[in-house]
């Protein structure tokens, strides 16, 4: 994660593209690149999202390289950790959704995420 | 990264929420999370979001964590290295739009990217 | 349509909000208002979306509606007409997707669309 | 409206792709279609946004068509008229947000919206 979050502020500064980088417009870059995650998706059910053919997996995997790429770019830009977020995100989640009271149901499962 | 993947599994299992993390299922929620950050950039401008106030802050920290634990999970239910697809990434962009070609310029940086 | 987009005008004209109404931001907020929406959508299978019950499908209701506000008054601030916009856009999908090549096939609408 | 509705299920009929529109996919394939529009604003400042070139804007009225196609075909789907519930919206908001008490503010317009 180091060493791309590194790279990544390289790749920029050699280009001059920091004037571009602000956190306003790296959102919507992410926000884009999740969308083309996501077309892979659109018109199959979920079963067949578990079993991708290799193509398809492959084009995955480059989309998912995508949305970290702005994920990382925006989180340094902003002087933020977002693996320390994530982490934190999750002992909040463990508190606020015991996992005796929730399991299985996918109400509960609603009504609390 | 690792633990953090380590430990979605186990929050996931423990509540027999493995049945409702699809791929398909996951994207959406990633494009959520990723619309609740967008959320706090979408009124104001690119200058200011380059100098959030502490509250505004804390609240993005927050949702980039809710980006990234969905990203780590989703990768993780389709077998994908996050950072690794991320690095591969990096080395094909600066292949694509070498530093002294695109330098500076917003137009190509509309073409290219 | 005309009525709303007139409403929607003056909404903003009586608030003072145009100088927030950028394109540019009125995208965001569209994409914003579409998660709310996908949110209902995103831990239930697709024959539940089909039969929703009446509570979720109020809500459903709801954010349509700020979907459809959100794009009335992007296309407004751009000058363009979104219902002519996708009539043609129908017109050009029948010329490209001919029913007989490709009815019924996932794989076919996967390629084309 | 209501002949773009009207094409819009002759159109999925004829190629027997009735299967693939369940609200689920709908909605996925809508934010597909606002990021596409995104796309072209993301690095763009507010004011060029407001002052888009011909190339572009025959470009963005396209994808705004698309996205039109797309909320209008979720809606059928649901049973909800889309424009109605629109309609409504503005109603609430107008008594949400009175004119004298939010206008000219993004404070306010942030915290209300």
């Amino acid at each position: 994660m180091e060493s791309l979050k590194q790279k990544l502020r390289e790749f920029a500064t050699a280009r001059d593209w920091e004037q571009f980088h602000s956190p306003k417009n790296l959102v919507m870059a992410l926000s884009v690149e999740v969308a083309e995650l996501m077309e892979h998706f659109q018109w199959i059910s979920q079963d067949q999202s578990r079993n991708l053919d290799a193509k398809t997996r492959e084009k995955v995997r480059q989309e998912i390289g995508d949305v970290m790429v702005y994920l990382v770019r925006l989180a340094d830009q902003l002087g933020i950790d977002p693996v320390a977020a994530a982490q934190e995100k999750v002992s909040v989640n463990e508190a606020r959704y015991p996992a005796e009271k929730v399991r299985g149901s996918a109400k509960k499962y609603n009504e609390y995420e």
